[in-house]
């Protein structure tokens, strides 16, 4: 058998077994979850024993500190994986749900259906749990899932894919519901982003050089986001405590991550007092300031940012400052050098405040709160496959149902048409 | 200049105009499309006179009667593009409905509003009013929009394209909200499709080879159906004269389009009466029916169907029969031959009218109802830009809130992520 055709055989089954999980009953499909959670608690051994092997090759082969972090399976990331089973298990099920109902003028009862998208294929890194995380979440919402994780984690997801197959089987669902492609070999990948006979949908998760790869390989639709630049701008006659509070929890509190803030705008009425405050408690975090020849003026501690800095997406401690004139400035930064995903604005104008929100084209708008917030738990979808910074399909963090279409359901009297 | 920096700028321009269209109130959008209704009746003797430059081209170089027709602009064509103008402004705006909105547990409001897509490229065949009615719907969702219609009707698209930039113009809207590509020239059109920087999304109207071509060359996401494979199951115990009428409506009332009924499924005990009944009236409206081996014994004007029958659509009065032995048969077929499109049953059993409508896997699906129902107006959505048999995004008629997608909008009091 060659990659090409294993790969090729799996999609052909998922297509399969996709019209099984999608008339799956919803009790059916949370004992499945619940019962894979079990599982995964029985063999928490055997599962953290693959994972040592994964980390003595990545070691070896020296992957970074930061890659086999990401890479470890402890007791840790194998509750959050059962805690993760139980919440979806626990999430209403958006399959049969009507979103509209409504009868014609000629007596046609015509209803929206949510239905599963069929087939959705998840190309990831490093972290193993995200095999069970998005498989949860596909199943959960009838979908059947291929999955393809980092070559790095390859003996890690492949203990998972046995225990999710053993789940699957014994709710008497296809084992073919959730598979793992078990070929280490990249061509793997740019067989299954050409099978678009048999899959639906491609979530690339993991980072820019990843997801740039498969959206040019890909003849299947992705949902996506390259980068999070994300921006917060302080107003003029902003609550100046709130504003150093949200920006320090957009910058500090976790800034490897898409929705910590990249950029912060600063009204130029505001700057001379402001900067100085959030700049006080941003430098005793670590955090390093680029900042526009105003900033530099006012912060001497700043380095002086070039063009490179307003693009990009630092994930660490940097953050880019630019004094603004104003709301004009201010937006049209953002449309120049946003990412479409997550910016906020720290003000107390009401006209301002509607403004941004009308006039800023990213997934999710903020005024008055943190950019962290742009996430499917925090923003009430209960969990999250990604976010999609992509406006076709879906728009900001991606739940459950972001996973299904709607179909048009129409019952009638024996009706035609006029 | 050459074609393709001519597209380039057409399509940056979009970008740049779509900004401004996406915040145009509500009531200068609906005077602007009802200016151009006006513009077009004050201008309909230059638009009929440079459609007769289309058409004695069209005559020269020996296109088809029926090609022409749908060239030709009357005065019934200049009626119904004024007509669709006012329908359009009549119907509500999308943008800016908040679609569900909810206060979480740290007090954050938030709501999912509806906004433009950004920039769609309608790509179409020769039936000029698709200039009219697309550009209306793309800009009544707020949307700029660049359309290219087909080489043969390049004088009437520009005469078309002139009055829309005339009516925008008017408005205070940018000329470039609605652009028709001046280049006959097919380069253009792989041009367009590479803009995925500037260009959202792709919809493109026409036939088949029309619509593979735009997906094998696009880099921009495409809404489409290649197809309307439409099928009527007439199960056992059916009403069949509600039956005969349900069939003979979707053959014969207008069989070139594609919601129109390519093949006819009827359950083996039901056969014996209802081919009679239905085929008497269907051969005396000229239809030709290629059966399977059982219906040819039931009907022995029928010729025998072959393989190729099953996926075909005919888009003329010819219609393929096949007997089945019940739901699963029918079912299985349509699952293996059908396009995602529609497909009707007539019944009178409820358990198998839901498994119908839970199992058949198309955009619309009808009980007891004409399959000629699958169309934006007719399900209640007010116009129609397209059908898409695609999953993501939209997933059946396509009206204004399908050029739209939502955003998240997110009042706060200074939360911070804990």
């Amino acid at each position: 058998m060659t990659v090409e055709s294993v790969v090729i055989d799996m999609a052909r089954a998922a297509k399969a077994a996709a019209r099984e999980i999608a008339r799956c009953p919803t009790p059916r499909k949370n004992a499945m979850l619940l019962r894979l959670a079990d599982l995964i608690r029985e063999n928490a051994i055997v599962i953290k024993q693959e994972n040592a092997r994964d980390v003595v090759d990545a070691q070896k082969s020296g992957l970074s500190a930061a890659m086999i972090d990401r890479l470890t399976i402890t007791d840790s990331t194998i509750q959050s994986m059962m805690n993760g089973l139980r919440e979806v298990a626990a999430l209403e099920d958006p399959v049969g749900a009507s979103i509209r109902s409504y009868r014609r003028p000629n007596g046609l009862e015509v209803s929206r259906v949510r239905i599963p998208l069929g087939v959705i294929g998840i190309i990831y890194e490093s972290r193993p749990n995200v095999t069970i995380d998005a498989a949860a979440l596909c199943l959960k919402s009838g979908n059947a899932v291929i999955l393809r994780g980092g070559s790095e984690a390859h003996h890690s997801n492949q203990v998972l894919a046995a225990l999710i197959g053993r789940a699957l089987q014994e709710a008497g669902l296809p084992k073919e519901s959730a598979q793992v492609i078990p070929v280490r070999d990249r061509s793997a990948v740019t067989t299954l982003l050409q099978q678009e006979e048999w899959i639906d949908l491609i979530i690339p998760r993991g980072g820019e050089s990843l997801i740039r790869f498969v959206v040019e390989n890909s003849r299947i639709p992705v949902l996506k986001h390259y980068k999070g630049v994300c921006h917060v701008y302080v107003d003029n006659g902003a609550d100046l405590d709130m504003a150093e509070s949200i920006c320090f929890n957009a910058k500090v509190q976790r800034p490897g991550v898409c929705n910590a803030m990249e950029t912060l705008l600063v009204h130029e009425n505001a700057a001379p007092v402001f900067l100085p405050q959030v700049a006080e408690k941003l430098f005793a975090a670590g955090v390093l300031i680029r900042g526009c020849e105003k900033t530099c003026q006012i912060l001497p501690r700043a380095e002086l940012a070039t063009e490179a800095d307003w693009p990009a997406e630092y994930l660490n401690l940097t953050l880019a400052v630019k004094v603004v004139s104003g709301m004009d400035e201010a937006v049209a930064h953002i449309a120049a050098y946003g990412s479409s995903h997550t910016d906020a604005i720290v003000t107390r104008d009401y006209e301002r405040a509607r403004r941004f929100v009308r006039e800023v084209d990213s997934s999710v708008v903020l005024v008055n709160a943190s950019t962290r917030f742009n996430d499917g738990g925090q923003m009430g979808l209960g969990a999250e496959i990604g976010i999609s910074t992509t406006k076709l399909h879906a728009f900001g963090p991606m739940g459950l149902e972001e996973l299904t279409t709607t179909k048009f359901v129409v019952f009638g009297d024996g009706q035609i048409r006029e």
